[in-house]
This record gives structure tokens, C-alpha cells and sequence, in this order.
């Protein structure tokens, strides 16, 4: 069960944007795994990718394509098999299959993006053959079955290990109208910044410039799917999508236009909403937790201190004991690798429980108080480093005998 | 059950070597949790400590004697609280408690190292009070007990969630006669580089100069203790000391010295040992892992490489559910941050199955030769980064449910 989240039950369609689903047998038989999002002539499209060497093969395509900067029609996502560390054979499936998607719509091959999630280190006959095959037979179906309304049904072809779908609708008036956003995102575990193994795409009616689109998805990941961790791994596939239809207004919306900050900010509520509803549906997860970082010298110092206790085996399984153990916390900003940190100016909060100061516990701190924290299912770690103004926000979630189970068990 | 190591049955006295053992009440009633280790005048003494800004009272007092230079004579240890994060308090209780071990013994208070390991975030009044009084009134008892073949009960005392005691003896022929090594060590968790959680204590009757002791013990650590990580966690208490009793010849024995290399190897051994010891016996382990990287242009990425697999805990939680899940390898190996890193050129194996080359699986992998590896319980993971031909190894261990369940319930 996430904590605190419930799969959404309605999402805003966007002008412009229609999704259709089918079963492509990739996954076990009755699942459907195939979904392709047709875009309106004239979307702009933005994409940030994962940083993992071992790129899957539709990462790579998907990165030439774009950097190609042909006008992107359609997206074509499968799970079950995530397509990575197959080398020529994986990048004939992801052009291969996307080919029989532009086929079916009656467009330009290369304006086709390509994505896979799910089990990485499939044989490659399954992944060349058997994929290729299922996915072309099964690509007419979900263009056939292509419709405005077909959202909740997409976001819960691309699940894997979620336990629910996860989506996210909001909208703004802006000079030009009414603009609508709506979002669904997929990962629970391999979680970790740059990027989260998560795919997310976001679509909204805006007509925003080409150039303000990847702009714009950059930035926003950066402050939302960057900042959630589950278990400090980084996927072979993540990617997080923008398309902006443009169909409202007339005049072109770039950085400088007096609408872009309250798009961009209706952008980022959807992308934050659906990064905390993966932590809140992160494998195993019992407690939804944010940590703030503060009086550090730089975002990067910030960040090193937020992550290594968002990463701390030994931090996430005290969380799921509820055990407001703060030996452990000091411990993961000790080893965060901060140059000449002096524990004298560190602070150590739970929720506003005061409890280390001055590199020692506060004289008020008991640890029914700290225990009472911890106890809630969603609670935040502050701390401060007190040697700067910088500062940084993580979410991550606790480390339950379930995360164990979940990836013991993820084949079999 | 740690994988392939039984607690040892006898170990070797080291001449100018005294142990006793007491009990503090700082564990449990009825647990020997103090001990006290005496050294011969002219003993020569080295150690390395924990890199954790959060380094504890007993660690800073460690740094600063032995900068100090003084005539190291004794070492304290109290296991069940680690006097970590105490601040002034607890600098305070190691220097009481380890002069209460002085006036018993009728040396110079700061010739006594004091080392603590336990819980961490204690609340103040146990530390410095409680500790104290408790530490300061079994330190008698201790010292009485104090005995040449106190090695094994000395193994004993220092343990916290070990399920073994880890000890260690060699005896190696040198031009000056026979030397003998003899070690202990505890730790389980909060195992990883710089140091591993743990506390290891190395005694040889040689005649290594103080020099010699030092930069001996430093370099000994970089290549066997600073190798094995069990959750990527530092501790905050971290030592590893080696005492030269100077027993064995009337020559000092420098690195240039004829008997050096040998005296470095037996040390270096029982070191080894130590280590292993330690991830065979890490929290919730079910398998000894080597991690073996080859191919890298520096030591620097050899390592970030092996670490990055052995800190992943999606690679450890498919290894103790026997999934050869060599895509979770790809996926670590990639996000090790190996700048420029061409996966053309990678190559993975498990023990001798070749399972990448290329990018890619090899031809001849099928999926039952790489899991007749991964289910046995001790085995090495070789990666080849084709770029260069440095290299390095590192030892860990998979990733259980007794893991999260051990430390969800330490303190309870």
C-alpha cells in the first residue's frame, strides 16, 4: 500500500494528445503492456534521460531522435522487458518497432520515440525476435484503439512493481486561456537522481517554444524526479517527457513570456506530485519521508548530506522499526564526505524536535519525542550544517522487509 | 550462520601482550562488555580510524594521543554504547574511564588508547554518568584478569551483533627468529570503506620500528579492511591498531629492512582474515561475493566500479535469491559515473561463465550457467572495462531479509 496516495480516478485529457493501449504479450499474457501516444502536428517535445552508461537500446534512439529534432508525432512505450544491455540487436527491436508504429499511423519513422520498462537482462532472441514480432503484431491494435480519454488506461499499461498507477492533472489561465496539464509516471524501485527508474510523461496544451519545452522538463526534473530516491540505484531506461500541443493561444510562449511562470509552475506541482508518488509507492515502502538540508555552503554539499541519508541502509530500516535513532542519522552526514565539516554547528531536527545541537543532543531532547516523530507515516528530517545559506529538499521512503522480497523475488 | 567462517578455538599469545576482560553493565547484566589489553614498555603502536566527521569521543582522544606520541600502554574497549555524537560529555567519559584503566594499571593516563562500539545516540546522562561510574568500577576487575591468553574472551568482549568472534593467528620465520601475529576484530554492519564498522586490533611480538608500525597498518588497511562494504555505511567508531611488542630480535625492523616484506605479509594475512570474517559474518548474510574489476584506466575507477556493485541493493537482493540478474550488474556498473565509459568494450562474468562482451550477452550464456553460480554460496563477480589495465577487488556479501530485520531491531 503507497503511503498516503491513491491512484487517480479521472485525468484531463490535453488537445492534441490521444493514447491508446494493447497487448503485446510481453509481460504474462491478459496484461495490457503496449501503449502508444499519438501527438498533434506542430507538438513540441523536451526529454531528460538516464545518466547510466549502460543507456538502453530506445534511450539511445530516443536521444538521436531528438537531438535529429524531427517533429515527434508519437511515443511508444512497452513493459515487461526494458530493452538494455542488448547492443545491435536491442537497437533493431526499438527502431523496428517503432517503425511499425509509424507504419500504422501513417507517419515519418524517425518521429517516433520509443521507451521500454521491466526486466533488464532478457536473452537476446527474446528481446529481437519474440519483441519485435509481438510488438508489430499488437501496434494497430493500440492505434486502433487511440482516444483523447485514454490516460488512466496508459498509465497503467507502462506499471511494472507499482502497486498503483500514478497520475496527475492540473490546470492555469494564462493570458492566452486556459492551460492544462496532465501527467503519469511509472517506477518504485532502481530509484535514485539522475534519473529516478521511472518513465514520466507529461502533456499539456501550452504553446510553448521547442526550445522552452527541454528547457523547461530539465529544470523541473531536476527539482522533482532528481530529488526522490528509494534505493540509491539509477536505471538503464529512465525518461521523463514533456509535449506541449500548443493548442492554446496563438502566440509562441518562451522563457520571457509573461504566461511561462505559472505554466512552468503547473508544470512542476504535476512533476512534483507524481515524483512523491513514487516514493510513496517506493518497493516496500511504509513511511513517506522528506529530508531538508540546510546552512551548507552550496547545493552540492546540501545534496551530498540529503542523499547519503536518504541512502543509508542503516537510516531506512531504523525509519521502518520507527526507531528515532539519531546515531545513525549523525552517522550518514559524518560519512557524506563534507570537506571540514564541524559537528559543533550541526543541527539535527525531527519534524520541528529539536534534537542534536552543537554536535551533541539538545538538553530538551527525550526520545519519546523523537519516537513520536518517527512513529508517523510521513515526517521530515532537518537538518542543518550551519556554515552557509544553501539549501535542498529529498524525498525517500523506508526500507521494509517487503523492498527485500520485492527484488528478491522480481523473476521468479 | 556467517557464510564459511567459524569462530576461532585458540589463538596465538603475542609476548608483551596482556588481556582481561570485565564485566561494565553498559550491555546487558551478565555480559563481559570491557576489556582491558596491556602493552610492554617499548611497544610500538599504529592505527587508522574512521574518516566519519561524526568520529566519536574515544576516536578523537585516540588521534590526539597517539599524535602526541606518548608511550602507548594500554587500550580500552567497552562494547554496548559507542560514545558517539556525544560532545563534550563523552570526550570527557573516555578520558575518565581510560584514566581509571591508568591508575589501575599505574601508567600515565594518556598512555591508554580508549575505543568504544555499541549503540550510537545514547542519551548524555548514560554516557557520561552512567558510563563512568560503571566503567570506572569494572576497570579493577579487568585489569586483575589481565592474562597472555586472554586473546579469545578479549574476541568475545568487543562483539555487538557479530554471531561469531573474529580472531586470527600466523607465525612467520624472520632472520631475527619466529614472529607471531595474532588479531581480532568485530564488526557486522555499518561495514564499508574508511573504515568498515569495526574495530580491529593486530598484535606482533616484531620488531617493527614506530615508523614502520604505522604507515605498515595504514597501508595493510587500504587493501584489506577499506575492501569490504556490507551496506555502504561508515561508523562513526572505526579503528583498526597494530602494537609491536618488539619482543622478537634487538634490531628494529623499518620497510627497508630484510624481515619487513614477510612481517607485512603475516600482518597483511591475518588482516585479510579479519576482513573476510567480517562480511562472512555481515548482518543477515547468506553469501560471500567477490567483486573483481579489471581493465580500468586507475585505481580510482576500478573501485568506484566494484563499489558501485557491491553498494547496489538490487544486485544484493538478486544475489540472495540466486538470480543471475545480469542486467542489475550492467545497470550498476553504468552508473558508476566511469566518465566516457564505452559498454562495447565491457565484459561480465561470474566465476569462469562469460555472460557479457560487447554490451551484450555472449553467445554461449544461457541463464542456468549463470545461476549454477549465483546459488552457490561464495563466488566472484569479474567485470573487464577494456579501457586500461588497472584493477582492483573488493568483498561483500547479498542483501537479506535478516538484514532489515537486524537493524529494525537493534535497539528493541
Amino acid at each position: 500500500m503507497p503511503v498516503h496516495y491513491t491512484e487517480p480516478t479521472s485525468l484531463l485529457p490535453i488537445a492534441g494528445v490521444r493514447l491508446g493501449v494493447a497487448e503485446a504479450a510481453i509481460k504474462k499474457p491478459g496484461k495490457r503492456d503496449l501503449l502508444v501516444m499519438a501527438l498533434a502536428e506542430g507538438t513540441r517535445v523536451g526529454g531528460v534521460f538516464t545518466q547510466n552508461a549502460f543507456a538502453a537500446a530506445p534511450v539511445q534512439l530516443c536521444r538521436e531522435r531528438l537531438a535529429g529534432q524531427p517533429a515527434i508525432r508519437a511515443l511508444l512505450v512497452n513493459s515487461g522487458n526494458a530493452n538494455a544491455a542488448t547492443g545491435a540487436a536491442g537497437l533493431a527491436a526499438a527502431r523496428d518497432t517503432s517503425a511499425a508504429v509509424a507504419a500504422a499511423l501513417g507517419i515519418a519513422s524517425d518521429s517516433v520515440l520509443p521507451f521500454s520498462t521491466g526486466v533488464i537482462g532478457q536473452q537476446l532472441p527474446t528481446v529481437s525476435v519474440v519483441m519485435i514480432a509481438r510488438m508489430t503484431a499488437a501496434a494497430p491494435a493500440a492505434v486502433a484503439d487511440l482516444r483523447a480519454d485514454g490516460w488512466l488506461a496508459a498509465m497503467r499499461a507502462i506499471m511494472t512493481t507499482d502497486t498503483v498507477g500514478k497520475g496527475a492533472s492540473r490546470t492555469v489561465e494564462t493570458s492566452q486561456g486556459l492551460v492544462t496539464v496532465t501527467g503519469i509516471a511509472k517506477g518504485v524501485g532502481m530509484i535514485h537522481p539522475n534519473m529516478a527508474t521511472m518513465l514520466a510523461y507529461i502533456g499539456t496544451d501550452a504553446r510553448l517554444t521547442p526550445a522552452a519545452t527541454q528547457a523547461l522538463i530539465a529544470d523541473v526534473a531536476g527539482r522533482t524526479f532528481n530529488c526522490v530516491t528509494v534505493d540509491g540505484d539509477t536505471s538503464t531506461n529512465d525518461s521523463c517527457v514533456l509535449f506541449a500541443t500548443a493548442k492554446v493561444g496563438a502566440a509562441d510562449v518562451d522563457a520571457d513570456h509573461a504566461d511561462y511562470a505559472v505554466i512552468a509552475a503547473a508544470i512542476e506541482g504535476v512533476c512534483r506530485e507524481l515524483a512523491h508518488a513514487i516514493v510513496r509507492d517506493g518497493e516496500g515502502a511504509t513511511k513517506f519521508i522528506t529530508i531538508a538540508v540546510g546552512g551548507a555552503r552550496d547545493a552540492v554539499e546540501a545534496r551530498a548530506v540529503a542523499l547519503s541519508i536518504a541512502h543509508s541502509p542503516l537510516v531506512k530500516t531504523a525509519m521502518f522499526a520507527s526507531d528515532a535513532n539519531w546515531g545513525r542519522l549523525a552517522m550518514a552526514i559524518g560519512k557524506a564526505g563534507v570537506e571540514g565539516l564541524d559537528v559543533a554547528g550541526v543541527t539535527i531536527a525531527l519534524d520541528a524536535v529539536a534534537v542534536i545541537e552543537g554536535g551533541q543532543p539538545h538538553p530538551d531532547y527525550h526520545e519519546d519525542k523523537g519516537t513520536a516523530v518517527v512513529s508517523k507515516d510521513e515526517f521530515t528530517i532537518r537538518v542543518g550544517l550551519g556554515r552557509g545559506s544553501a539549501s535542498t529538499t529529498v524525498w525517500t521512503c523506508d526500507f521494509s522487509y517487503d523492498y527485500v522480497k520485492i527484488n528478491a523475488e522480481y523473476r521468479t
